[in-house]
């Protein structure tokens, strides 16, 4: 059985265009129609940009239609101030490029979402992003003389989870957007990866949003344009490997090691595997580093800094004293 | 300058009706037209209940016409268990009594909104009640073959502060409102309160929602039946109280200790106080006692325990064993 | 290759006794000697009690001589507050039974401390117990008056992890008891089983303290009378199982899928299983299901209630309403 | 009754000897024996240096013998991470000065504690820094070669406070001190002002570590050198005022009012005051700005940062990528 039939049946989601892009490419290497790849390098990182361009893109990767890129930092995972600085500037150019491809102006008003779950430490990055970049809808409503002019309305939300709430996090947010009228969302969340190695060193930022089912805390409903009403751009970082993957890498590992017998995992064998296996906890079952905790803090401040400098140019620029609410 | 006086001047709201009522009544005990109040003893709690019966009381009381049930009960404030127990069953019986006013029935909707901010200890009552009573309304949705027939959907959010999003906390809840159609909301919020007795001793249960201004975190839109279409019940909880009240408690301590000098405050000495003494940071100055985060440790698990008796009648008889989300 | 073996090969510990033994009995159930396990059956538990009982047993088991009393109640996975009290009061009775075998008196002075990383949900279940019970020590030597006569003192501790102190937590430990002079310890720590149906439904308690290497932090020097001075009672739950178990568990399903092959695991093929799946950060991979947050909190609230019957049977028996700090 | 009387009765403490000085100093600036005071000006700060020189200053400041300086700067309040990060190195030069002073060589081992209650928001200043900086003292020991040579090892430890842990802080750090050897220590508190406008705008580092007493968490025991064994440096940050200084400020408001009344306070009226007014909660009335936990957060970056640059020149300038734990 492949690796794609297996993920499928284990519920394994790749939330990474790129692993997602990979797996279908194979050990061939060929190119899936629709779907285009290209790759930059920068000093400290690898941008790899995904463009599904069109319906027949779209079914090939499961994903919606869009630009999906990856920035792959190994750095991010050590304690490097100035790299984390280095790659959070790229991440703010990155973002630019996708505001500007909605034809957002520079003081077109933004909602910064934090998915996940504040008190799980690998779904907890979106909630903590929330308190890493300057919110000014208020100021702008309340003390407009205390704002440089051309100065962006941001807003931020932590909608909480499902678990929580008992209220789906698309119609909590579909709520607010309604009532605030925002030109854009900025979604961010925890992703599940197919590699450990990119736990906390890969960033993705997409024009399509959230896919139903995705994310640590798996959405049940799409956060994005058709649900939302307005563009939705996600920025997500990979905290956790479903539980599945590991399994099958270490499959891959057995079958090398006996190259004369034929393991080729059969319906019945994978689906018995995933019944008695990942079947506990309702099969939502991750794998997750020990030090989860200081790589959500330093992500979390990368993708702050990264905000400050995409909406607030204006403001940084003024190098303002924004007064505190 | 007579006490109401000053804390006109000085920016200081009384949020717990028991209070204002007292303040109008004054030393000679006046009754207040259109405002009735009347008495319970239990065995650890006093219970007052203020009616604010016409435009008339409304105009007297600043506060809009509806019933203030207040809880005084000086014994939440130490480690009691069953006293904390025994306050959390009056709790819910007063909560019953005004869901019957609303004829909320024992399946209807119910939105428990927490109030306040997370990260400051005095205000974050509201969002650590959120933690401790049981969420259903996505259980029944997604699993009702495990839920008991005649379970309530329950759902729960801490939308956050001005200050964190940017947003209005009306906006917020008058989207998720239209969206999930509750068929009543219950806010809890921590209050100010003008004595500093009365912090983590007084519950008020009303009617009549949020008023703009109160409560710690000074909600500038009202949180009521007007602003999201459907009723609100408030449960609030002092916890602070305001810098202005200890300083009339002092003037009023040395003017009995000057009998023959006529401190009487005029405008302009009043205004100086407030101008001079408490008008840093926005005149946002709160008393608290050092021990706050253990009073609101203790009251969320008061209130959470009063809304699982109130909303969840049916599902604690089956004595089900509710499972995790 | 045997489990056991694959274990040891991947760093795989089994913190549960009742989990090594069975590894060590293997399919034939053969006795092991120098250990025993007792069993009782209770309404919704069933308590394993394995004691080794001398260095042939410790050598067999890679644990200190000692009692293990493992209880096992599927039931706390679930929002079942009955069910939580009865499974604390049995906790509190095996407590209660390891005290009298050190002959700790009613009012001997006891420090419980909570092990792990408040920041990392998984190993957070140390240091939120910390809050979940009553605390004296300071009261007896302050505020005696207020103490009813007998009450013990009870002092605890959050040190902490090395990796955030970049000290020893048994270093911290010895250092607080040599100042403190506590009767006996009282470790909480969350563990790593070897059985995801384990996670937040078996409690260990022991009175060989905690063993270098074990649980969810990973602490390198043991906590136990040896290296503290005084006795030490370690109270572990699950909340996290290795990778490496699950990996084994899926090549024990494929074997069993292939009966005519042998895919007898070698030295070399284990080795890269572990090198190649398993070593990324260090090799600490760990499984969680994501509602560990919700597991986490109800624990703490179980083992907190224990603690309170355990220790405070004169303070609870006096009714007595303990003042705040 | 002068300010000096009142603040005694009320139980006011000036943790700041700035403001101890002034007080002392009075309306006519007289000179305090046994104190100097130096200033120097900074483009965002000014600095104030109190040397208390001898028993005379000891006597009158009631403060211990040593040296006080106080970075005033306001621009600490608002938004502004240029002037975070200025400030920050200011803090780092004074740091590094106290530390000469003591002798302390680039390479000796460093102790950090962050003093207060984690869960208390004005209280939390300490424990929040603990996360703000590199601890090396583990990996130093562990895996030595990843550290470039002269690396400093540093430890960090958030002890709790009394009312948590039963324990007296300086009984847990004088055990982790003999245990761990360092140095010297740098204890990191919030403290209690005299103004409200030091609130989060004035940072004092001094020589003498932490006296009885003082900060917001009230220790009991002093942590300094007589104490600890070894040299202790503490920074600190009012997060609150008493009280007890509003009050008296309010009485010179209405002083002024009636300048033909002599509103003298005698013994009788400020004890009344005192008794009748600050009483309740065992007097531990703080006031403290809405906003405290934003201030916090910035202020333990600023402190963080300023630790990082003053105990871990080598490593920065090694531009070491420091592996997580």
């Amino acid at each position: 059985m492949q690796r794609a039939e297996f993920y499928q049946l284990a519920g394994v989601i790749l939330d990474l265009a790129v692993e997602a892009h990979a797996l279908l490419r194979g050990a061939t290497q060929q190119e899936v129609p629709g779907v285009r790849e290209d790759k930059e390098q920068y000093p400290n990182a690898t941008v790899t940009t995904i463009t599904i361009m069109n319906a027949i893109g779209e079914q090939a990767m499961g994903k919606p239609q869009g630009t999906y890129i990856t920035i792959d930092a190994p750095a991010l995972r050590s304690e490097n101030p100035p790299v984390h600085e280095e790659i959070a500037g790229l991440l703010a150019q990155k973002l630019k490029l996708l505001l500007q491809k909605w034809h957002v102006g520079p003081a077109d008003p933004v909602l910064v979402v934090g998915l996940g779950n504040w008190e799980a430490t690998p779904d907890s990055l979106g909630p903590k992003v929330i308190n890493q970049f300057t919110v000014t809808r208020h100021l702008l409503k309340y003390v407009p003389q205390n704002m440089p002019p051309g100065t962006r309305p941001v807003s931020a939300l932590a909608p909480g989870v499902l678990g929580t709430t008992g209220i789906e996090t698309a119609e909590i947010l579909k709520g607010v957007v309604e009532k605030t009228r925002p030109r854009v969302m900025i979604a961010v969340d925890a992703l599940a990866a197919g590699d450990l190695q990119r736990i906390g060193s890969s960033i993705q930022i997409t024009d399509t949003g959230i896919s139903p089912g995705s994310g640590v805390g798996n959405q049940r409903t799409g956060i994005n344009q058709q649900t939302m009403g307005i563009p939705v751009i996600a920025i997500g970082i990979p905290t956790v490997v479903h539980a599945g993957v590991i399994i099958y890498e270490a499959l891959s590992q057995i079958q090398q090691a006996f190259p004369n017998v034929n393991l080729q995992l059969n319906q019945a064998v994978a689906q018995n595997l995933a019944r008695n296996v990942l079947a506990p906890f309702g099969g939502n079952l991750t794998v997750t580093p020990k030090e989860v905790d200081d790589l959500v803090h330093n992500l979390a401040w990368v993708i702050g800094n990264a905000l400050n400098r995409t909406l607030h140019a204006t403001l940084l620029q003024a190098k303002a004293a924004i007064p505190l609410h």
